[in-house]
């Protein structure tokens, strides 16, 4: 019998290495050569997977939106805003490398058409988010998605100020407010 | 009489070339040679002013500092919290602009420790700006500082919605609730 190759999990696998690189040096470091490299393949391997590094960069990229809505999906109906909203706060050191990485991905968008639609996709997704723990659209959605990439944003560039246990409290207080 | 060369207008001459290419294509388009060429210099003219990519980077992203200080300090003492704000939101283009190369350079940081110090004494002057337009420091200032940077990149991805209209009414109402 054929050995069944998992060719989700060696897409992941890839992926994982395309992570590393962003965090480490940066976008254009995850160029098919260095990440085959990263990941220990030869780069004609790697081909067999992503045909270009456009591809591969849209596939990291949508890990990172796909681990979110998992940890969404997992608290079910009846969970409370601030733990839907806790999935996207960079609360612990994996929620921080995916904010890390996003942020690339965000700036890459910007310049890179074939990343657009998957981050307009997630922003839309991050708004409905806000608007359910918010209680209605508008407003109030609005600024809460505001202050969640804010504090997400700063969690990346000063985590020793915007720490987790400060996300939460400034969350909590804002929802407070709202609700 | 030799003629005067103005070092600072050339040096911001070659920053504004830097905007253009990370606005263009991202940050790491801006290497020496593209930028001399997108300037109309030669690479060898170039690094009488800047000898390292990283320099020019650098001198690149202060000119975003400076731009907003000098529009800051020109409202003087006596200015409302509204309009102090107003000069880092992405208001009008040239804003959107600046906010633009921010985030580029703000992502870049992350993995070039030659631009952090810089980043890091920005977000400390917007969280000062942020503490005397909420009229505190603390929670009230951090939240307002997290709903600023929010709004700023949201108004960066998504313009159509994050119009400028809706970042000042936005920020209009956080004010209102904590003034």
């Amino acid at each position: 019998m054929p050995k069944v190759v998992d060719h989700e999990e060696r897409r992941a696998e890839l992926a994982g290495a395309v992570w590393r690189l962003v965090m480490r040096e940066g976008i254009d470091a995850a160029s098919i050569r260095r990440v085959a490299a990263e990941a220990g393949w030869s780069a004609g391997s790697l081909r067999h997977y992503f045909e270009t590094q456009s591809e591969l960069l849209r596939f990291a990229m949508e890990l990172v939106v796909q681990r979110v809505s998992e940890r969404v999906l997992a608290l079910g109906e009846d969970a409370e805003p601030r733990e839907l909203i806790h999935q996207v706060l960079p609360l612990d050191d994996e929620r921080r490398a995916e904010m890390q990485v996003w942020l690339a991905f965000t700036t890459q968008a910007l310049v890179d058409p074939g990343l657009g639609e998957l981050r307009d996709a997630a922003h839309a997704a991050l708004r409905d988010l806000c608007a359910r723990a918010a209680g209605e659209e508008g407003a109030a959605a609005e600024s809460l998605h505001a202050l969640v990439d804010g504090l997400a944003l700063h969690a990346v560039v000063a985590p020793a100020v915007t720490t987790p246990e400060r996300q939460a409290e400034l969350l909590d207080a804002y929802l407070s407010g709202v609700r």
